[in-house]
């Protein structure tokens, strides 16, 4: 595809509303560059962070890096070298993939959340069997209740997507001692789990859930595949922890079995809006804690995200198959 | 020490100021003891629940469970036959020991804790790495900052206490892969620490430390152990755990330093006065977590505490060695 001549043209786009790109800034995109022996000969780099230098530079792009959330549709009419895009997060919802041109490849960042997932995950499911949710309530209310735990070995946990994050979460749970049921859309057996089940059998799973823990990804058929229902499948004695997307959840349903005593508590890394603005309900749900979609956000995070990008070039200079590959049907 | 034909005279005071007594029903009592062959007929059980009661059952008494505080002292000299007296928690600190009779030897339940030593020690150096104590700040104050975190591999705990609270914390610190530092009176090596130290130079090891994890028991000497001084010689990314007794750590100077940012978090299971009275300042401090003394205290502590205690009856009628016997000079 490329001029083998010519330097590849690779144009970066930092959303200037996305929390993130403040770490996207272009030296340090240039110092990762230049990790990568010769590479700075072979691609010329541009970078924006506003639309309408953006719309200059589209032109001449053939390749699109993209941190943050764009038009995509409109993009891809105004750029007609335009050959591969890529996204710097796992979850490309931001992005509505299906109005791309088929011509045009779609790359993200699964896996480089692997570390903290893991440390996250395992985080969230100790916090739970230590009843921390219920403490940091007691605290609120200035209130001291001696509460007898249980030991987390033999319990069980729910994962509820097994794709990248829900193996990461998986090898947490196992590393605890935990019962692990992998719930995935196809049902297909995962060397992590112990029981694998299609997402049709999620409330049979949840009857014996201790723990729910939530990976997926957010597409139209996500939305809300934890609501009401499936919440009420679950024991009282369950918890809920959500690392994927936030409107895979009902929290609003969520909070209604918290403050009802029927589930135990709920460590939520995400949110449907985010931030959570001031006036949300839930920042004093009963036994709701709140971390600010950091679970999975590690210092490391762009540098190695860089990284796993620069390499994609060198394979899509030498004409080698892309790693990270997007369904854009699918949507993950 | 005992007659052969006479059963063993046993009494089991429970004090009811005391949180845990009511977990030592006389009927689950009877009912560990039925699963130790052939015990029932070679001791005879009593029961009392206030000092009345007590008094009346000590003039005959041999040994005698102790579940809450009791002034052993005038215990003693109302007892003329008691031999041994078995206190049902680890620290022996409500009790003051150097007041007892030198022929009458103390056990306690040592050693019962060390599962959850293990599993709270985890989730509390997880939750200092993921900045829980932040976020939960950050959601009583209705405010969303996103957060970059760290792997909390490679990372350094000092852990002041080599005991078996300190052994069972050094397992959980060597699982997550952080490097232990253990702090002991003696300073004398320790299996699961890569360094040990003595108490002496404790600010010398604060000086590298991500987290100090707290196991000490309360005696004279260890009172205010962590104060001003030694919170001042840790890093301000440092994070602090007491799982001991709460008048080890200056709490007040403790909160001083989380409120103005010197500290990055602590989550407190113990607390000088407890339970932590509802005017107290720290249910707010800053980045403070506070656990209402549970970390160690499981659902299985009194079956496993009694089965331990008839276990060591059995040793006694035997004319064997008790195990878990505790120095009433040193005090633990």
């Amino acid at each position: 595809m490329t001029d083998s001549t010519a330097p590849l043209n690779i144009h970066i786009y930092t959303d200037p509303e996305f929390r993130q790109s403040r770490d996207f800034a272009d030296e340090r995109v240039l110092g990762i560059r230049d990790e990568f022996d010769g590479l700075a000969a072979r691609i010329a780099l541009s970078f924006s962070h506003d639309e309408a230098s953006l719309n200059a530079a589209l032109t001449d792009a053939e390749v699109l890096i993209l941190v943050g959330s764009l038009d995509l549709a409109d993009v891809a009419a105004r750029a007609p070298k335009l050959r591969w895009i890529h996204i710097t997060s796992a979850g490309v919802d931001r992005i509505p993939l299906d109005r791309l041109p088929e011509h045009v490849l779609v790359t993200n960042a699964k896996g480089n959340h692997e570390v903290r997932t893991r440390e996250f995950s395992m985080t969230a499911l100790l916090m739970l069997n230590n009843r921390l949710p219920d403490f940091v309530t007691q605290q609120r209310e200035k209130r001291w209740a001696q509460t007898a735990l249980e030991p987390i070995d033999g319990k069980t946990v729910v994962i509820l997507g097994m794709g990248a994050l829900g193996s990461g979460a998986a090898r947490a749970a196992k590393h605890l001692g935990l019962k692990v049921i992998g719930v995935s859309r196809s049902g297909r057996e995962h060397e992590l789990a112990d029981i694998s089940m299609p997402q049709s059998e999620l409330k049979t799973a949840l009857a014996e859930a201790d723990f729910l823990l939530i990976t997926l990804p957010l597409t139209p058929e996500t939305r809300h595949a934890v609501g009401a229902e499936e919440l009420a499948a679950m024991p009282e004695r369950g918890g809920v922890i959500n690392i994927g997307r936030g409107p895979v959840l009902d929290v609003a349903a969520l909070a209604e079995r918290l403050e009802a005593g029927k589930l135990r508590g709920a460590v939520l890394d995400v949110f449907p809006e985010e931030p959570l603005p001031a006036d949300s309900p839930y920042w004093t749900t009963r036994n709701l804690i709140v971390t600010p979609h950091s679970g999975l956000y590690d210092a490391d995070y762009v540098p190695r995200c860089l990284r796993f990008f620069f390499a994609n070039v060198e394979r899509y200079l030498d004409d080698r198959p892309l790693e990270n590959r997007v369904d854009t049907a699918l949507g993950y």
